[in-house]
Parts: C-alpha cells; sequence; structure tokens
C-alpha cells in the first residue's frame, strides 16, 4: 500500500500519516518526491480498507500494491490444478466439453439431448433445475424433479453432470444430485452462496458476473478457497458493455490472464457470451484458441420449442461439427480433444 | 411483438410463421413493407420467448411492444405509492432521509450515529448487521448482535430502522428486527431472496444492482410485488461504467424516468453512486433536484475507523449541514422536509 | 511512478531498474516490502511512458502518482477561471443559460428560437450550422450561410452566439462569426481540430466525449491551454453506458468532481444526455444543484419538425418554465441567474 | 418503421399520426392489439427522423425495421469484398498479417523493424507518422519525414505500407505515400475525415472507435462507401468497458457477426485490444479463429525504448513465432498463410 500526500501537505500531517501506519504495527517507508511525497506501507497490509489513511488530512489517495486475492494466484501455486469430475479430467492437456439444455423440460428432451450430446464429443452434461429468471411470469425451472431426470442421464450415458445452485439452504438438495454445483453470473457475489458452497468438497464452477472485473470475480473464487474447496472451475460468459447486437460481450482478454493469474481451470460459454446461435461456434473456436481449457455449451434437439435461452442453442448436429472442428484445431494448439 | 421477417423470406416461410402465432392463440397482422415483411402478434405475449419466432425460418427479429412489467408499472397504477414506514410516511410531498452507518460497528458506535443523525434530520436509521464484503477476509458484519443493537437504537431514539437481508433463511431473523428490509446492489437478480421478501409485509428498499438496466430492476420489483408484497421503494445507488475516477456512476437520469414509468418511491444514495464524501452532498441535492423522494446517506462520527465504506461516509456536521441545505432547497421545488 | 517488481524479482534485476531510473536522470527511492519490493522515482516523471520500466525484467507494474494535466489543474490555478464572452461572465457567481436548437434550420427558425430564448432568459444563443451525423444520408447542417444567420441572430438579440466547428481547416471560417467555439463529443480527441482552436484566443466550449474519462476530457483541454488559448469551459453531455432506456447517462459525479479538480468553467447539458425531453428539466436542475456554472438546453419551436435531435428539444415555453424554476432555486444554492 | 401508441392512446390521435405518416408519402398499416395500437411506415423511411413521429401526441415511442447502412450491407452484396493492395489480396482465402511498430521513431529501427516483419512473415509494413496521443506533452510522430522512410522501407522490402491519416488536410499529403489510409479510433466519427478519405480511391483501413457500436462503425464505413470508396476494411480494437485488467476489451463477437452482416474484410488488432503484450499471441489467435481476414499487430525490436506503445509491442521474435503458430492453425479453419 503506498499512500500519496497531497501536493501542499505540511510535514505535520506527513507525520500524523506515519504515526498512524506504525499503530497498525506496519513499517512506514518515507519517500519525498518534487511535488508530492510518498509513503510506502510495508507488511501484508490487506486486511486494512483504504479509507483507513485516505481520510487522513493531507492525504490526497491510497494505491494498492499487493493484489487482494492469494489462495486463487498463481504467485502461491504455480502449477495448474487438475480437477477430477468422476474420471473426467479438467484443467489439464485434454479439452473438456460441457453441453446439453439450459433447462431440464422434460425427461424426453433431457435424455434425447444427454445422448445426442455424448455422441457428439461431450464429456459433461449440463442442465438447469433451478432457474434463475428475470421475469416472475418465466418458467422457473423443474427443480428436484429435474434433479433426478439430470441423475438418471448419468446413469444412461454415463456423463457427469452439473447443474446451478441458486441459494444456500439449495445446496444439501443439489449437492446429493450434482457432479459439479454452477454458481451462475448473477449469484458471483451473493455470499451467503460461495459459503455454502465452499463448505462442501463437490467441484464449484464459478462464472463471471455480466458486470465483474476479473479481480472481483478472482475473490469471489478466493470465498469459495478459503472455505476449504479447492475445487473451483472458472468460466467467462460475457460481460455487460454499451454494445447491444449481441447480448453480453465475450471478454477474450479475459482468457489467456486468468490463466497467467490463476492455476484454476478456465472455461468459455460462448452461447451466453453472444446470445446468438450463429456466432457460438466462432466464438467458441475463439476461446480454445486464446487458452480455455473447455466450453460449456448449450445444445437442444429443438430450440424453436426451449422454454430458455433456445435462441443461443445449438441443435446436436451444429454441436458435433463444433467438436469436430475443434479436433482439428486442438493439435495445433497442443491440446488434446 | 412484432415479428420482422428476413429481406428475401419466402411466401411460403411468412405463411409458417403466422400459422405459428395462431398455434399460440394469438392473432398475426401481416404488414407488407417495401423491403421486408412485418408480423404482428396481437394479444398479451408477455409469457412467450422472442426465440419462439426468432428461430424460424426467414425471420430476422423479435421486437418486444409491451413493457415486460405490470404491478410496477404507473399504466395501471396511475398514482403514487405512499408506504407508511411507523409513522414515517415515503413517497408523498415530504422528502424522507435514512441516514447511519454503513455497518453497525459496536453499541456505542451506533448509538452516538443515531442521535447524531436524528439531531441532524433524519427519519429514518440505517445500518448494517450482515455485510456483503467483495474479499472473505474483510469485517463481515456482526449478525443477529448488530441486529438487537438496532431496535435498541430505535426504542431510544424513535427512529425506524432499516438494515440489509442477504439470503432467504434469513429473512425471519431480520424480519423481526427491521421495519424495512434493504436488498442490496448485488442481491438484486437474487431471485430466492426477492421470493422470500415478498412473502413478508414489510417494506422492502431495493437497491439497484450495479449492472441493472432500469427495465431489469423493475423486473427485480415485480417479483417482489407479485408475491404480494406491494410496498417496495428503489434506490438508485450509481451503475458501473468505464469512468474510475468515482467508485460507480450515480446514474441520475433513471430518478425522473423512473417517476414516469412506476408508482414507487424512488430513493438516491450519493455514498455509493460516487464512493467520496467529498462529492456526497452535491449528488445528494442533484438527486432531490431530479425528483428523487429522499436520500440514503452512510454517516459515520469517525470515518477514517469505520470498517467498512469510511471514505463515502459523511460526519455527523457535515450531514446536518446537507439537511439544511435541502431545508432551503426542498421549497423551490414543492416538496418539504 | 512508482515501479512496483515482481514477488520473484531478483536483486540484479532491482539494481538494473534502479540504474534505467538514473539513467533518465531521475533519482531513485527502494522500499523493501515484505512480499515486494517498490522502487519510486523521484522527479517530474510525466514524459516518461509507462512501459519504459514495465517490460523491464522483473517489474510487475508501473503506477502513476502525479495527475497527468498541469494547466487545467486547480492544484497550480486555485481561483476559478471566470470567462467574459461580449460581456457575459461565465463561470463566476451568476448561472449561464445557452439554448437554442440543434440545428439552425431556417432564418426564421432560428429568428424565432432567438427571440424566444432571450425573452426565456438566455444569455447566450447556440446554434450547430455543421452537423456532425452518425448517417452520410442525414441532413448536414448549412454552412457558411448558417454562420450568417448566427451572426444576423446576434445583432438582432444582443446574445453572444455558439457554434460546432468540425475540422481545422473551418477554424478560421467558423471563427469569424461565433463568439464561442464548440469542439463535440465526437472530437474530444480530434487533436488536429484540438490545435486548431488552442492557437485562437477565442473560448472554447469542449464537450466530454462519450467514451471519455474525465481524466481524458482535462487532457484534452490540456491541448487547447498549452496552445495559448486559456479560456476553456467544459460541458458534461453524458457518457455511454450499458444503460439503453437514455440515449446516454449524464455523469452527475463529474460536476462536483470537476469542480474540485480544475479551475475551469463546468457546463451540464441535460438535452443530450438525457435524450428525451421529458427528462431534461429534471436533469438540467440537477446539474445547478451539483454545482455546474450553466446549462447548454436545445431549444426549437416545433421539435416534431426539427430536422435533427427533436426528441431531446424543449419547446420555448418549456424553457421558459425550467428558467424559472431555475431562479427559485439559485438563491438557495448561493447562485445568482 | 413502427410506430407504437400509448396505453391510452385516443382514435383522434392515431388518425392524427397516420395522416402525417401519409403527409411523407408513406403508407400507414394500423394494428389493433389489445393493450396498444401500433402503426407500420411502409416505404424505405431511413431519411425520416424517429422524433417526427416520437414527439406526436399519443405516441410512445418509435422502432426502427431497416438496418441503416446499405452500401456496406451484405444483404446487397452478398459476396466478400476483395481488395488488391499493390498485389496483395485482402479478405480472400489468405490470412493477411499487417505488422510494424506504433511510431514510425528513426530511419533505422523502421528499417530493422520492416526487415524483420517481412522475414517473420507480414505481408503489409504498419508505421505511424501522424500520432493521435492523449498528452499534449508526448511525441507527436516524425510527419512527413516518417512518411518519407515509410516509402523508402517499402521499396527496400516491397511491403505495401499502412499508416494513419488524422486530419481532412493532410490526407492528400499521406495518400501520396500510404497504399492504405488509417482511420484511427478516435477519429471513426470525425465525419470530415470520413469524406475525405472517402473521395480518394486508396484503399481504407477503418478502425472501430473505443465506443462505437458496430451500427455506428458500420455506419461510419457508410460514409466512406457512399463517398465512392468501394475499398474499406474495418478493424475490431478493442472497446472500452468497465474493465480495467486490460486496456480494453476485444469484442470478439464483433467478427462473426461482421462476417454475417458485411462483405468488407475484418481484421483483429489484439495489441490494442489487449494493451498488454503477453496477451497479444492467444488473443490473435482466437482472432483468427472467429474468422477475422487478417491481423494488425505492433512489433518493436526494442519495445523497453519504444515512444509510443511499447507495452503492447511484440519483439519481432514473438511476432515470428505467432505467425508460425497461425499456419499451424490456418489449414484447420479453411485458411492459407
Amino acid at each position: 500500500m503506498i499512500i500519496v500526500m497531497k501536493h501542499n501537505a505540511t510535514p505535520e500531517q506527513i507525520k500524523d500519516v506515519v504515526s498512524q501506519v506504525e499503530t497498525f504495527g506496519y513499517k512506514a517507508h518515507l519517500s519525498q518526491g518534487t511535488e508530492r511525497t510518498i509513503i510506502g506501507v510495508v507488511g501484508d497490509d490487506r486486511p486494512i480498507e483504504n479509507h483507513t489513511f485516505e481520510l487522513l488530512s493531507g492525504v490526497d489517495k491510497v494505491v494498492r500494491i499487493l493484489q487482494p486475492f492469494k489462495l486463487a494466484s498463481r504467485d502461491f501455486h504455480p502449477e495448474n490444478t487438475v480437477i477430477d469430475v468422476r474420471g473426467v479430467p479438467v484443467g489439464g492437456q485434454q479439452l473438456t466439453m460441457i453441453a446439453g439444455p439450459c433447462s431440464v423440460e422434460s425427461r424426453s428432451q433431457l435424455m434425447e439431448t444427454a445422448h445426442a450430446v455424448k455422441e457428439a464429443g461431450a464429456t459433461i452434461l449440463r442442465g438447469g433445475a433451478f432457474k434463475p429468471r428475470s421475469s416472475p411470469y418465466s418458467f422457473q425451472g423443474l427443480g428436484e424433479e429435474g434433479l433426478e431426470m439430470l441423475a438418471e442421464a448419468r446413469e444412461e450415458t454415463g456423463l457427469p453432470v452439473i447443474t446451478e445452485v441458486m441459494s444456500p439452504e439449495a445446496v444439501p438438495l443439489v449437492d446429493k444430485y450434482a457432479d459439479i454445483l454452477q454458481i451462475g453470473a448473477r449469484n458471483v457475489q451473493n455470499y451467503a452462496l460461495l459459503h455454502a458452497v465452499g463448505r462442501t468438497r463437490t467441484p464449484v464452477f464459478l462464472k463471471r458476473g455480466l458486470m465483474s472485473t476479473v479481480h472481483e470475480w478472482l475473490m469471489s473464487a478466493e470465498y469459495i478457497l478459503s472455505g476449504g474447496n479447492h475445487q473451483v472451475m472458472l468460466c467467462e460468459r460475457g460481460i455487460r458493455t454499451f454494445e447491444t447486437a449481441t447480448r453480453f460481450t465475450l471478454d477474450i482478454n479475459a482468457i489467456p490472464l486468468l490463466k497467467q493469474w490463476t492455476h484454476l481451470p478456465v472455461f468459455g460459454d460462448p452461447s451466453h457470451g453472444t446470445g446468438k446461435w450463429e456466432l457460438v461456434s466462432a466464438t467458441g473456436k475463439a476461446c480454445i484458441a486464446a487458452g480455455a481449457d473447455g466450453l460449456m455449451i448449450e445444445v437442444h434437439p429443438h430450440p424453436e420449442t426451449a422454454m430458455s435461452d433456445g435462441a443461443q442453442s445449438l441443435k446436436p448436429e451444429k454441436f458435433g461439427q463444433l467438436v469436430a472442428d475443434l479436433r482439428l484445431l486442438a493439435p495445433a494448439l497442443g491440446r488434446t480433444l
């Protein structure tokens, strides 16, 4: 932490800040510039709030030096984390394809899709039983019945399943069925929920919030990690920007940035990232080319009748084509699929 | 809902769309333009998803005509909703000043602040007992102990109290103490929580999400209203933009826009909206000049030692000065304070 | 400038950075933290690019300490700049009302509007002769003919005139007619144009770019100031955000922030800032309450036939009402009108 | 254009709108919904402003149906435009690599870089002679001297050259030297400049503005095309968002979207799109995987001494590695390099 004094700060003000720094048990390191004095705070100052010093008289601003996250940081854990999901390794050399419908709508819809995505090359099945919907008048998911169908689809196809959990009290229920607990974009700062999944030992798939900075997102991962659950995957799914031609703006930069900053596996979700099925394959390939460890893709056998997200769902044959394209690309990127 | 056909849509494609519209029980109204055909869907099509038609062949896009919210809309409820909070009317001619510390930190800190804001002109006391924090290493609030202190402060000062609730399972507990349940910006699309507070009959203070459009925010209000709880207040608290000189960008436009679109009371929160105490008074006056029914202001007797949000907290005397300024402004705006 | 070394930087890397700092003639000030070493650069390092040090091995990042602008800064010019525009003082205690049509469309339209806004209380007349339009198929302005009409309107009403200049080569022509040269939002980083108006001695009205941070905007002002033209006014006119319910998001925070950071006069433009005439009066009052020195308002006698920006133009009587409202507010804010 | 009437519009108001539509020579097509009446305007209504109808009484809003651009649209020009740049085809099956320094700094720096990028696989040389800089105190480019060096580098290496033009009056000068005229992000709505390059017959490289929607960007292309210059290339270079961990957010979605909407060649610029050289290769590969026709990459032999954009410049060997990687990827994408 660096404390920058104002242009016209007096020697007394500087002395007061230094003594305040020392009160907290840190060392203060003074540096007299030509226009400003700056004071370095020596020690792990993560627990201190900026305003503690920013509000002292004569102080202009406080600049943070240390990254706020530790457990998620590659600084302290240089090797990639590889997570075992019922035998499927996630985060290693092999790419992971998660596919399935946005919502579980019926037994037949789920089974048809599960078999189709497995055949097309998916290794994990997705499907929502509890759905966050912006309108109270929209379909809200089948609930536990949907979870049972997912378990049945897993039994039939052998694919591990991932499904979203939306509230702390639903964690035990969803955890009974799911191989991966998904935290949706709108819950990325639902701290009660992050605490709850951090207490489980089930892998967590943490989507980026549509307005989360990469820093904040990693802090949300830190919540789960600090609860003792070390199996966290991150998924870039598009952020909100001024552009309205697509539903969100997939932040492709975030993928190689995360691979630098953190050891956790990184996914791309081009279905939400674009909101338009016509753009899903192109941007899915882009995510892999940028270094993602896998994709999450919404697939529906009859998108026009889907109860949610039909506009961004691929039909199984399009998904199959995408996997085939990725099988051509993977070796050129040093990956397998 | 208007269905816009592609430039080169065939008569068969148009016929198919029309027949699909009729399948859902709506009437289709065809309009042949010089470059495009458009098809109007006649009926309350709110329950239909856009993609149901967007994915039919020959369709270019779907345009919504109806506002997605109903209960929150002034169209169907032209008069202002005025909410009675233990005798304090909110949403009428009189301005409402909510003030207090970001977090309840100790009995003495809360009592000192409560007395000070009352004397300065506040009519409702705020204070957080459960705190959403972006870092798991930061102070997370005193929990029920904090709620008890709030109840005690109410008893001592007569001010009704507002405090945040962060998860559905905490609603019964918080509801036992609070006169207004606050939903924070990061929970504006925590639908499980919206459902839970919609089932109470306690007034709800719904902050705008930092990533919410005004439409989405009103849809979140609709969740609460459709649960049968009609006492909802809205609070603009700044959105996230590219500007980093302030913590958020207070969306002043949203205030008169909401007064047009909805009958619910509208507040401004210049503390979060700016993140800098030096800007709070100026932007607080701006909110009132723009038509807000009241303000929520963070006040702390010793901001530099605050456990959260110190940088944006006013000292009691600054808050008193703001109220004094507003008392001068109010008559010029046809309001009382 | 602070150079933050990487977690694992070696003593040799640190030594290299220090010696590089000294090569440029600065002093290096070393501070050894528990996790990182930081190196302070002592001297006016504004001319140095960040990457000069950021690319040296072992360096994590560079943090700037000094504000990048000087002439615009209140640090070096504490008193408000008051600009005399043909006898109208701008930036002092008295509020300035600039009003008129978006585009000069015809002699009669301009004269009718000029007389109307004068009567309603405007002190400066606006009108565009050269119009930046996003479509090449839209009305582009009357050019010099429009400038002549503006001069005639000035003669008839006594109001000084402000009009936009869009390219360096048009500066001499526009400067012949205008009392204030307006730089539009889309030209805020058109450096050739900033240079050109910086060489005149005519007051410049610099609108914020829809994508400019406050810092960048002040740097654009610095371009004009460093050309020797000290008469610069700033005008907040809305930034682009994710919100689509209004045309732009008027950044109300920027107004008090600018009054802290700079000595230049600050205006609000609620017409562009909202894009909806129904919101103009409320947000215009908000700008003044937040500390703006004046407003720029689009006024048109028949907005529905306007060749540009009709949706955000007030009719003269609505503008008159706004001025009347502001006359009530001004004394409560310590201003006159 | 669809005119949506208010909930409570009267039959007289509807009649007035219809008659106004007919006054402009269009046909009005009435559709009576259950909650609202909507009026379709039949004809090419691109020249009409929205507010012409939006301001009539009883009207709620106007919705546009037609895309605002025509010459740039794939609707009216289905085949890809392939541009011949001194024998280098741009926009066909073969990928185009544009590389070189941000600024031309000296003869030796340019020649060293030109030879290096040619050897590494670039087919077009970039280099800035006139530099848009946010600070008036930064290096502004060598001007005509720089252009002469570029011509000399072309002679020596055989590579066509691209360089930026910043003002209309500089177009004749820059056009004398350049094979492609670059319009920078900050000038994407500098209409005087767009007009000027539209009058030349030299290929134009139009960067996206950092706050341009894809629609607006294509309208800027339309300015050039409507001037009679049909050789326009588009370059995605990152937009401004709330994320500050990277300099801009490269909008990967825009690449496949543009390939759908327009016939013009599409490039990616991962140097500006990320602002960090460590992210350039990964995101460059992503652009190509998403369907871009080529890349523009900043290359500098000694980035730490670069006079601009050093932090985002690749050294020649890193650039060579990127081209080698792309040569592996290209066949898997049906492209050549």
